[in-house]
């Protein structure tokens, strides 16, 4: 065990990142349904780079600078754009090498949230052991910022905050965990047997069935599927392995 | 079961109170360490009314017109006052049929945040059934509000939301459970059985480590000590299963 200087922070909403100092941390952005599981997906693909914007007008302006666009409100995909919020909306090879402008509910309000952390990356199931062993790396301080839905707390995020949390753990012994952190642990161990079924009973999961995502959904929860580490340097988002 | 066309909504700290919707709410107001749980007991010990105030300036003036006065900040008792945040600072013949004012940390803050709620009331681990059997006799939508500490989330406060969502859909099934019910129910089920071993972590159980309060906690973590409803009106706090 070393490290013991560091901290790790689990926020459960952006409406609370204004809690967190962020001035010498690293924030993991967390929208596991599904901005940054596709994010992830899209790097594995190939993807050279993603802009986050946060309005649909800046991401259709970017279409006629040679970008891929891809929005989703609400769950859904908008008409116009190239790319959903699907992680197998970026399974296909027209991804390969492009640039893309992405705006999605939660995720890419939350990495606008994150504002003068040192560095921002995100995360998901898909990367977990590749970001667990980055932020391993690091130093400093880890802010995990779950997205939520629309400001409120949701069960998958919370979950992959405490997945990360635990598993870094193993590694660093951590001054001063606070209780969101032992609270997404809690729930990471009580559910990661079984993390599909624990989310049966969620609201977004119950929102997103209306949507027909089951497959979506279960790829989102497999763990490691997609070994990169997404960052954001200078305001684009590359793959921070291949740097 | 019935009511289901009742709600039933954990909000983990008051910094997210604008997300519910509270004009056909009963706000259930949470500080179980200690505010909350002393509330019960003052009036269990005969305390006529609690004028909850936000400052120790409008709790002062408050002993002029012969109230006692109560008043903690960051968990000790201040210089001047007659009782100070503990549920043993109650148990005195001293209270019997007198009007207390009172201003806590993060108790008597979030019951200023509930204000437009059809219905304030407080509650802990010391009146959880007496709340939860008022609670069902009641109509329209519950909103249990944890005070937290300082707008963090908080894990004591959060295992009391849980115990009441888990009693209360013992008799109703709630609709559109949102996901902080849900992991406020799960921490309590995984809690219930040793509250107290399951705080040894967290961070408020150590802030009040320092403060020598042991005993404090162990009686604020056992259910069912205090069958009162306190519960606001017209600003004033008076048991409510006594009107």
């Amino acid at each position: 065990m070393s490290g013991s200087n560091r901290t790790i922070e689990v926020c459960l909403t952006p409406a609370l990142i204004h809690l967190h100092d962020l001035s010498n941390a690293t924030v993991v952005v967390i929208d596991v349904l599904r901005a940054t599981s596709s994010m992830c997906v899209a790097f594995t693909q190939g993807v050279n780079c993603i802009i986050p914007v946060a309005t649909i007008d800046e991401s259709i302006a970017y279409k006629e600078k040679g970008f891929l666009i891809g929005a989703e409100r609400n769950g859904e995909m908008l008409e116009g754009f190239d790319i959903g919020n699907s992680p197998f909306s970026y399974m296909d090879e027209k991804v390969k090498g492009r640039d893309i402008a992405l705006t999605t509910t939660n995720g890419t309000q939350a990495i606008a949230a994150s504002k003068g952390a040192k560095q921002i990356v995100v995360g998901s199931f898909l990367n977990l052991d590749a970001l667990c062993s980055w932020l391993s790396k690091q130093e400093g301080n880890i802010v995990l910022l779950c997205s939520g839905w629309k400001n409120s707390v949701n069960m998958e995020d919370s979950l992959f905050a405490g997945a990360v949390v635990h598993q870094m753990r193993g590694d660093f012994e951590f001054t001063n965990l606070r209780d969101t952190a032992i609270i997404a642990e809690r729930l990471y161990l009580l559910a990661k047997d079984d993390l599909n079924g624990f989310l049966e009973e969620s609201s977004h999961r119950n929102r997103l069935k209306k949507l027909n995502i089951d497959k979506d959904i279960e790829y989102c929860l497999t763990p490691n599927q997609a070994p990169v580490v997404p960052g954001i340097i200078n305001g684009v988002m590359v793959d921070l392995l291949k740097q």
